[in-house]
């Protein structure tokens, strides 16, 4: 078993990585606080609760009466209307302030069933379980919220989980495309943290399978790793945890314009990485080649020059809509080099140059 | 003007009273964190938006945009759709994390306000500026939230404001109902705080035209200065926190069986603490003497003896509703004497009989 802490402020708790922790999952917790609880919830989505419901619950401690509530899979379930569900579920089934919330699956999951936590009577505990690759990234650092029609994530609040559960064999089962779009979030944190983790990185896996073949408890725990450093750093995203957002700009603008499940996001922040580099060496920056890490990139099954098929325009509009955009100017992030993220104002005729130029590259 | 620090582990702010503080409420934060302003939004309601709004908004800093969103005065706006068309409203006007929402009115518009301020982009600024002598209770210490169609403040978040700003002159037109209801919180910081509030209480204010009469700010400042002891002790309400509850068991459960707004908050809470302390002499403690108590809040208008007119078994089952009721058994807040709060578990037996007996006492 992998651990990793993840510390700040006013929080600790742990990151457990390792196959088969859904059957054993309250050892990782002490006695003592298990003693307290008077109800589990797990919230879940249909698809990942259809195989794993069972034995999430059958593990649970015998004394604690344990009820769930399902929500339907996809981006849909991050709503206000699930979200006053899940509140009056928790209502009906008479948590209390010492009851635990569970939330297992991916980040749509994780993030609702985060909000729920985080204002259920002002706040109960949670455990996040995820079950994709991509949720090793979202279910670490107390992020949580729901979509609102107007803009993703617009609602939410900061709320650390008590810890994180990762049973890495409810991961062999996921799509190609889900392992690409959690390698992604993999790849940003070799790209904006010193070399180490990078070299690591491109030495181990070269290609998909390569990927799926490797310990994947291994790169877990060390792009968690990655992450945690920031966190500690920057709870709030009042500073450095901005960096996360590396590839995220040209990433959601990706995602907005196809519209939401069209493409991964994963496969669109790796794009959006392509696109900060190019963006940084037209800066003037040396950063890193975009063709260099395209070529790596694409060995994974990954579009990097998808931002060149679309509207310029349209992809700018989408980026100026996004939250992160304190005013009229966009702000990035880019890398002077490996490890060195920096956040930087871009003028809207360098960012449309760098989505249409050089042609070809693909 | 008065000032009383508010501190806790990762905060600090001020809450300043004085007469006329809507006119100038700006100076009262730093020019530097008021550079920083990109939009204001004013929540408020109705009734106070007619007489207030104006003055707030001529009084915001020239080079800051302001909005405002009103919603229908009174508890029905502690609800998920005005929670929801606030949100609404705020992404509409454009505010970002750098924004500041101002909340303009009583405790409904306070909790509202200030959850839609925890919740918008996970968190942004928000200062309280109560309309009401209650408010001076529940504008301090970050409880935030709203109601659910099951029980009231079920759903919220912790989140403290970056100051409080008290225009006193706000309070002269209140009716006298609205007057008893504040100042009954007034006492109850009086009775569970070492003597030294409650004496100097009992020496100024005798009756009803003591209080109009009194200097207002200084009463204010110093039952708040009261709560600002227990929330640094205690933000998050894991432990001396839950002292603040004293009066609010029979207080909540006399609200709930009447209807609200039936009886004002503070009403109920001032029979609530007699009853309390006719349950801590009925268990042993020698504690207060509810009879002395209930003569001198008589003098107010209240009617301390209110919880003897119900059905007691109907008043002991909307107990066991509140939320802070974690186990089947009723915990109470009982005074050993002045200051000295316990927590007990009370038997419905015991709750029963101190309803009813000894009758008469009226």
């Amino acid at each position: 078993m992998k651990t990793v802490e993840i510390t700040g402020e006013n929080f600790r708790y742990e990151v457990n990585i390792d196959e088969g922790l859904r059957f054993k999952w309250p050892r990782l917790f002490s006695n003592e606080w298990q003693s307290e609880w008077t109800r589990i919830m797990v919230i879940s989505d249909d698809a990942v609760a259809a195989h794993y419901l069972d034995d999430v619950i059958r593990a649970a401690p015998e004394e604690t009466p344990v009820s769930s509530f399902i929500v339907p899979s996809g981006e849909q379930a991050k709503s206000f209307s699930w979200y006053e569900e899940g509140l009056t579920a928790c209502l009906t089934h008479g948590l209390d302030r010492n009851s635990v919330i569970l939330a297992l699956g991916g980040g749509v999951v994780g993030d609702l069933a985060g909000f729920i936590a985080a204002t259920y009577m002002r706040g109960i505990s949670f455990i996040q379980m995820p079950s994709t690759f991509l949720a090793h990234d979202s279910s670490v650092g107390g992020k949580t919220g729901i979509n609102h029609p107007l803009g993703k994530n617009m609602v939410g609040a900061f709320h650390q989980p008590a810890g994180v559960v990762y049973d890495t064999s409810m991961l062999q089962t996921l799509p190609e495309k889900e392992w690409r779009s959690g390698f992604s979030e993999a790849v940003k944190h070799g790209y904006i943290q010193r070399p180490a983790f990078l070299s690591w990185l491109k030495e181990h896996v070269q290609e998909m399978e390569d990927l799926k073949q490797a310990d994947l408890s291994e790169i877990l725990a060390r792009s968690i790793h990655v992450k945690a450093g920031i966190v500690r750093e920057d709870t709030f995203e009042s500073g450095v945890r901005a960096f996360l957002n590396f590839g995220h700009t040209m990433g959601h603008a990706l995602e907005k314009h196809l519209g939401y499940g069209k493409v991964t996001h994963g496969e669109a922040v790796a794009s959006g990485m392509i696109y900060a580099m190019t963006v940084a060496r037209h800066l003037g920056y040396q950063g890193l080649d975009p063709e260099v890490e395209a070529d790596w990139l694409k060995n994974f099954g990954y579009e990097p020059w998808l931002f060149q098929q679309f509207d310029p325009q349209a992809l700018l509009e989408a980026m100026k809509k996004d939250k992160k955009t304190e005013a009229a100017e966009v702000r990035m992030v880019l890398l002077e080099e490996t490890g060195l993220p920096i956040k930087v104002p871009v003028r809207d005729e360098d960012l449309l140059k760098c989505m249409s130029e050089p042609k070809g590259k693909r």
